[in-house]
């Protein structure tokens, strides 16, 4: 999406056909491309009982154009224990998503004002699905509050919630459905679920991100044609995700450095490491293509065999989550009391 | 929801709690409490290859009150050969309901006008699944049309979709919903798919409706609360329902009325069959409401075992009969052809 | 199934067509019918935290004749407040219903000894849905305790578990399923899981039975022909039912006997009444059949509009407490740590 | 699986890393290693109507191991034209495979000796779920013809399935579960539908295998542990496949070799080409291994976004084939008329 010739005049360097939708990953690129600090970003870090906590905010336009990912504040939890099914810790991951998200959202005192939740993505592709499980267990309550409904009690905010499906089902941009939608309901904020694609394996179902800037044009599994985020939709927009996949170029395209690396070492193959370290860009994009190509490049994704079993678990912690974050009820009372 | 008092006196017969979603049905009961011809109304019967086709308009307010059923145009296939899993006849209905929904729902000659097809109702619930199940084998095509895209080619017009969900799961009332994307999408017609509640057992997933009239408040398996028409949408709303349950209640009536006869019929019983004429229509439905109180009267429904595959038998019909009457090009190359 | 002129003859009360799975209820019936105590049956009643606790046991033959339900040992648990969903009720059923269960299947201590769990009845519709998703929700454990998987760790029984569809999709009876599975895979003791029908509607999604005689011929929502039990299985087979419907015809039933009673009450009424009282149980069998013939009468269900809502409670409920019963681990560490 | 050092000293070459299910590609690499004919292999080819069908027979034991094939016949289409959605290909791929079918599985003439169908793999899972989805659209007919039942009249023959689920829901190896089900139901032949992993990217989802070796233990989407075949089952055993998953390691390994082709084709690489005409297969191997590492390498599965819709098309065509193929009376009126 970035020309490298236009970007290396201008001193920085590209994220060459890695795709990326986590900007600590994009981040992290950058940095080990550049060996530097990137101005314009500000990132602090916490560990927690086997979770890290990264609080980042991209503050600049240059930062912003750098990592490739829009200006605003990025929340990531990161679990590597989650891969093993540890019924505790996904609890514990709930816990403290709720805590930061409470932080994060900064939602209005009045409980009638009402929060949109919508799960982006294709129910009938398993990596995909993530968002449509969410709101299958999220605890909906607009119509309830809107009745000053007795049955509910007090210390519920009002919460409505849709499952669009794709582009390829409605015939609707997503984005056009979520701001239609918002026009009528006039949500104080939009929460939308969405699975991601990460560049490293290790963060497949162990990585949260949730983004206030919202959706980016061609991010996530299904790749949205338009970006969903404050601009389009008309309303504060946050974007919570979890990587599901690995594009297959980017697979391929690790195997060609990996092969770089090996080379490298290799006193034989020093020469060769050399010639590959000249192997430009453009080449390595053309190969990838080639390989790729029998089922036009870049629209096969990477993913592991197990990938229903941990988009269940990741749609139960971040439901769990947002219950609690956005009823104060649920979360003075604990949130398994009101998973549906 | 008519006062038997009130309409006593205005001089004609109301429906005592008899639910049904079927505008036929309705005259026919009010026929028969009545033994005449309703004023107000024009009605046309073919036959043809096992299909009873009727074609009733209801014309006057006063028909409509007396109805219970709203002004408009209805179309009502009965094809009671359903019931046998016979896949020609499911063709051949398929073809005649195309054949009529183009006549039916005179739709504008520029393709490019696009159509929005909702599918009501509750994924979850078996006989509440019609209408997402429609829409799982539509053909949606707007974004490819609105794209000018080559590949579909000529001969299609813009249809797009959505499967919204119900109150329960999205906190926002589904006419709602409809009318937010009717606004932004601008279709030229809305089309509304929705499992019905009959009066007669053997009208289940053996009868399909088509109202220009949308759909009333409180009808469909999954009672709407509010309607879905042309005033709450904003544009032309075409219901299209099959009944696919019958109320507990209407269960209940048919058993007494069943006795009544029974004894009306019997020479020793015939003073009985005369007290039970007395017997008035406020302590029936209050002996009704007792029976089916311990559930909380009124929300159970009547089904049979089967209904799973009478669904989707029914499901494919009605998606078959739409991409025909909706896309020139499968209308003139056979439907089966396109179904996804 | 029992003609009533033999009957009466043998001097007990038969259950004129009523259905019913629930043994409770079959007792309840003659009991009401008999006005009197049902020799060769002992009972036990608990009452704890809103939960009623009933363990029944038929010990003769006669007992087991007059109730239609087979010899053997019943626990039923009742728990009206089940109705309203509330979390916290249900881990409290769970947990006393892991207590109960513990008692009731008197499991091997050699853990290596395995389970077999099958989920009975068909996906596809909802009240016949319980059995898989139970199933879904199952800690199933036998192919690592065969391997003597390290990472599972102590504690867990080899439990396996199928959900094999039923006769319309299969073709091939569900307990011959069982009975082959059986055979090969030597299980310590099979478990059934099914939906039943029972009589009254307040039994619907609020009561569970558990019963060492397996499953009856002809009973469950989806009316398995031969029964499934310690004869055709070929292992001690025990069922876990819960009512998800009432058969339309209980329904048509009880309109009568309502409308008799309330005959009964009024002096006008009072001729009418004992006219009823003579009308015979084969002529009140005759007009149900009539009521429900348009639909082949007895294959017609009522079942509440939320009753995904409520299998899905269920089959929560279930499986927690089976996890619990059948891993030692599970038991001492809570359920919700392993629920999957 | 086959160590290079042991094989090379037999004198052919093994199929180093490259992970495929289907004979013919792994023919076609042995072939491009060798730059020779295989002995012990008979191939015809037939090309209709952009329907390639290659009958393979694998004769001798040592083209059995060098090909890591079972011996026995393969039939296989390819169909390139599947990847466009065209309705009337997918109907001609359907009744060409049902006549290859015939000629195939060489049925018993006596309709009563039942045939068993398995759909293998993971409903949940959308590139595992192929042998599900066939389940749900075949004609099971066993109990009806069992039965002498006169609905369904002549010409079907007794036709049983079932779709267990995969070891991680059952706790059973599926092995077991059909040679339990085989010795009670006593099938004159079980056919296994499941789906594949390929080698080429370009046969995903346009290439349909069918094999009477049945299925190789670690083959399949899944990676059954233990064969499916003949010896395990007790009956005759044939398999249809469709390969719907490449292997990372493949798309890795694939992604080094057009690198090398790369380099071989360039002047100055041209010393590197050498360099890595001599980078042994074990060092490649382990390069692989190190890349994919992260994600517990060879369990991630390369995949087409579009899967889903993929995968129902290709389970559509084969259950039109198998219901035209077993029941006579299907083949002469048309698949279309019965699927349901």
């Amino acid at each position: 999406m970035i020309s490298s010739k236009q970007e290396s005049s201008a001193g920085f360097v590209p994220l060459y056909n890695v795709r990326t939708d986590l900007a600590l990953e994009a981040r992290e690129l950058v940095q080990q491309q550049t060996a530097a600090e990137i101005p314009g970003i500000t990132s602090e870090n916490l560990q927690e009982n086997g979770i890290a906590i990264n609080r980042l905010e991209i503050e600049t336009e240059q930062a912003s154009r750098q990592l490739g990912k829009s200006e605003g504040r990025y929340l990531t939890l990161e679990v590597p224990g989650l891969r093993r099914k540890d019924a505790a810790l996904q609890d514990r991951v709930s816990e403290i998503m709720a805590r930061e998200l409470v932080r994060f959202l900064r939602l209005p005192e009045n409980l009638d004002q009402s929060v949109l939740v919508v799960g982006l993505g294709n129910w009938n592709v398993t990596p995909d699905s993530l968002g449509p499980k969410v709101i299958e267990d999220l605890l909906v309550t607009r119509h309830a509050v809107a009745a000053g409904q007795k049955i509910l009690g007090d210390g519920f905010r009002a919460v409505c919630a849709l499952s669009p499906g794709v582009l390829g089902t409605t015939g609707i941009e997503t984005g056009e459905i979520i701001a239609a939608l918002a026009q009528r309901v006039k949500p104080a904020l939009v929460i939308v679920i969405d699975a991601l694609a990460a560049r490293r394996l290790e963060r497949l179902h162990t990585t949260i991100q949730v983004a206030d800037s919202g959706i980016s044009p061609g991010s996530g599994v299904g790749n949205n044609r338009l970006g969903i985020n404050r601009q389009t939709v008309g309303a504060p927009t946050v974007a919570i995700g979890v990587p599901t996949v690995v594009d297959a170029s980017t697979i391929a395209g690790e195997a060609f450095d990996a092969l770089a690396d090996h080379f490298k070492k290799d006193a034989r193959g020093h020469a060769l490491g050399n010639v590959m370290k000249d192997f430009d860009w453009e080449q390595r994009r053309l190969l990838i293509t080639e390989v790729l190509e029998p089922y036009a490049g870049g629209r096969l994704m990477v993913t592991p065999k197990e990938t229903d079993a941990f988009v269940e678990d990741m749609a139960y912690i971040i439901s769990a989550a947002l219950n609690s974050a956005l009823h104060p009820r649920v979360h003075s009372e604990g949130s398994e009391k009101y998973l549906q």
